[in-house]
């Protein structure tokens, strides 16, 4: 029995909240039960110098926690002067997964930066990251079309992500807090939409995995996903 | 005329969306027109080193910008690793404003922390999260008070804040961004309750302003933050 | 009664000895009693990136206090690898205080940077810092007169500033150390020659004030800047 | 083909050089082919503050690459100020994958810290770090049982990694560098002695990839990790 | 010939100008010619945690110079974030000079810090520093001594240090500024009163040397001493 | 009678394992007794700003220890975030050392990184990286020559160092740990093939020393280095 009482395979309420904010290029909160993630899209007309004159672009990620998204309040990283390893190894995972379904000749010599801002952390802040991270950059790129400085769409296909783990010796699907803090394993998947794998990372925590338990862990990630995708489409037809 | 219509007095729509988030013992988001600060108020039981022993309490700010709150994406002061000038003194101001109603020997030895982290920026971030702070220190107070940590209110009055300026020759009231920007001279005051003055920051930007200007800049912000303190009281009467 | 017994409107002994070292484009040692600021002008044959190729110049300022200035060591802030939050707020303020008198366009496309390094301090260190800093300006810009390199007078006024407060509930003109740390309340105002305001920062320390109180104080700093206005002249009339 | 023309299925060559440094621990100089990485155990009789007064122990990992590892120099990161997120990635990978082998317990209050600095560099250092750094562990525990300062071996499972990748499509075993730069997918796996998983970071370059090509990964990791066994049984034999 | 006109074996105009600030325990400017430097003895009462519990006190150094010391302005360490090697370098020389005529035990646990700051630059700041912080360490033991803080006397000699080095061919001694910059070898000796070696630091720099040269430099530094331990005497009698 | 049983004049097992790692243009294992530092060269076809369009070249040097290299782990300057005094002084005398011996004209507009990392340390980390130093220099220009990017050899000379000291009273060539830790004066001698000085390094540890001791630490240093010349002259040549 999950301390939420969902089904093993059962995710929580998932929403997407576009145009949360004004200013950025694509923005949404999205929101995995508690867990709520502010996503912006921020269209810059250079690339990074390792990118420049190749006539492609680039996408990256930042992602933070407010101090206060948690149960206890963390400090904050400007303040400490550096981000933690957590935060570097996550925004690199984020990045690497929207940077999987880009094609960058079609975006053309800019950037797009994704910024992740953890509002409210419930479990799962990096899945959704990635997950919402998709719906501002295809706003971003929308706009980008409807401006006509794209001529054709260099996003084809959607990418998400979620949580899987071992509680209880059950595997279930998108973990919350209180089942994440107590798995044995604690698996992200990236995946994308048509079946492919963007990234596994599967890691056990308090005891070692056998092949099976992984296996049904993407099975469990795909029913997911195939979610994801559906509340990402409704998201951005709107 | 303003930019958005706006009488001199007039504030722009103000709102306090109490409980934003569900950790913290206390938590708003205030908004003063487009400007959006969320602003959680975390109780710690101790108190920084100079502090202890004293059988006092303290409270304390941190401020941040998430990097697209604004026009253009601004970086992040945890990648850079440090903070700005502007944040430290945005912080120090906010510090010292709610510090100014607070009575530390009635919150007894424990340490209040107010973090403002700015979502959506159009001028005066910082008088709204002086703002804000208040009503999240409140609940946060409310809090300490119903489970009977202490037992007399250490808050027994309110702070606000609002800035006003010179724009095109007129004093006017909550200046939004086309009006900071532009303005000659950029003025925040933070009040107590009663009448009382926190603090006056006032500073000449395009040109350097007279005895009277500053009067007429300070009558204009009893008028808003009278009207922020209806707002404060009505937001935390919820 | 005031601890040196000094009456609520006299100044300290105040000197400006100028050309204190042989390298700077402008030198000077401030003191304001016991408060001794070595002020050094560097005229620096360009600007920051933000104002390049716009054809004006730019003012700004750093502030820094030997770790044995005050009654206690501070630890030195290059050791410590940061600057504090009071040091970024106070070398902003200079530098707004400065550049509120300079015509930029006058100046061409050069920078003046104003080093404020505190020999000894007792209070007011950031006005006479300010006080200083003009004598400094004022010997650089002579300089550059005087070489052809500016043809027309940038800096045609004075500014200057001076610290009052209230001291054991009597407003009293250029806090000393003593004052400074037990008064009620402690503005710091950065006046123009001929009676403009450029700059109020006036803060609520044991007591919030009223307004009656903030224009006592303005009216005491107006009788201290003319003082300062008149040692300015006859410093840099040497 | 492979570059080196090796089997799919193939290692490069495989040697721990235990005992390489003589104040450490346990010491080795594991390589991979031309990967080199010298690891050493430092046994400290205190633990990180997390883990204090609980009566367990901890093993962390710290990673470097010296500046010429590789081909062209890279900058040395103590200069820069701060470690990169690959680096912070890689030594919590490295922490994980030992901890996941470790019996707390029976290691009593004392830390045990991994040193993983990379000689030579041709693909694969991480795994190679986590393979050299089971036998540098394994040196430091026997040493604390021949000491008699724990009496149950807190070690009683070996842990090893190996790199695959699909190159050129066909999934091969132990990639060294130029099949590294070129792979379209490129999995770490940590496996533990028995037949269980540790962790899976499985990470599309070039293409994303598909569930098949995932288990033939894992396939061909425990076919390395085998060997890689044998080895470290081997080197602590001596 | 020299650019000053001096002849080889002499020193600069010398200067001790003891008690130039008030609050440290120990003050003095001491100019070298142009070369001026402020040194303060911090006494505090507690000692770093390497030396904790021994009974034993402590000397240490810090060392600076204000931006516009120079002929063209430096960047502020403070503000760079970090203490160049140049700095870092001095300031264990001067540390270890004084270092090496302190008896630690009739110190006492307690620290005196040394802080040299370098108000104008002219050569040989770190040779100045030394010599004036012994002005400065002296004058901070007598008060020991006289408040009875301490009761036997922990400096019973002089330390001085000087500047000699190869210019033009021709040994000299008191390198100033553009002799500094010019000279063949360069090398800086601390000299304890009664003959004994502190420290030789001789460095080639636009050609090598030979040990007669050596021998030479330190014969000229020995000349230079006695004249400093002479005006030190005559400082601190006063 | 030395810890080790050598004599006064002996110096410790002496080896340079060239072409210790693959990828550096010159790369050796230098070895004095138990202490071990890989050096390698790496050859870049820029130099540092400051001697841009000199047609002129420039050598480096960066020195590091591994955490471990000694009886207990230090932490390592990587994660702490900067590179301590020791470091940095020690980084620069090397760079100093070589650069002695190198024709920069000759060398032509580009730069060669010294990169030492102390591998296991038992006393003169510096000198060994000096002496090591020059043979991976020497390896890296060979190559150029080899290459004909360079007609000219700019290594003429060869460059070696040693440490000597007064150990309970007599002077000692080539101080191991034990001695280095008790010794009462430390010297550091780079010294040039045909016997010229580039540098001397002499401090008084335990007592001062007289002049006469000086002149006998200089003879075993011109011992020393005879066989350090040696043993790097058969170290090229194979």
């Amino acid at each position: 029995m999950r301390p939420s009482g969902r089904a093993p395979d059962e995710m929580r309420a998932l929403s997407f909240e576009t145009n949360f904010t004004i200013h950025a290029e694509g923005s949404v909160l999205v929101s995995f039960g508690n867990t709520k993630v502010l996503v912006t899209a921020s269209v810059e007309e250079k690339v990074p110098p390792f990118m420049r004159g190749k006539g492609e672009g680039w996408v990256t990620a930042e992602y933070s926690m407010l101090p206060r998204a948690t149960h206890t309040r963390g400090s904050r990283e400007a303040a400490k002067g550096k981000q933690s390893g957590r935060t570097q190894e996550i925004q690199r995972l984020i990045g690497r997964a929207l940077r999987s379904v880009v094609d960058f000749k079609k975006l053309g010599e800019r950037q797009i930066v994704l910024d992740c801002d953890v509002i409210q952390a419930d479990g799962g802040t990096r899945t959704a990251a990635i997950s919402g991270a998709w719906v501002a950059l295809r706003l971003a790129v929308d706009g980008l079309l409807a401006k006509k400085l794209i001529t054709e769409d260099p996003l084809p296909r959607k990418v998400a992500a979620v949580s899987c783990g071992i509680f209880e010796g059950t595997p279930v699907l998108d973990l919350d807090y209180p089942e994440d803090s107590a798995a044995d394993a604690d698996a992200n998947f990236v995946l994308i939409e048509g079946g492919h794998i963007a990234e596994v990372q599967a890691t056990a925590e308090g005891a070692t995995y056998d092949e099976e338990s992984l296996l049904r862990l993407l099975r469990l990630a795909r029913i997911g996903c195939e979610r994801i995708f559906a509340a990402q489409a409704e998201a951005v037809a709107k």
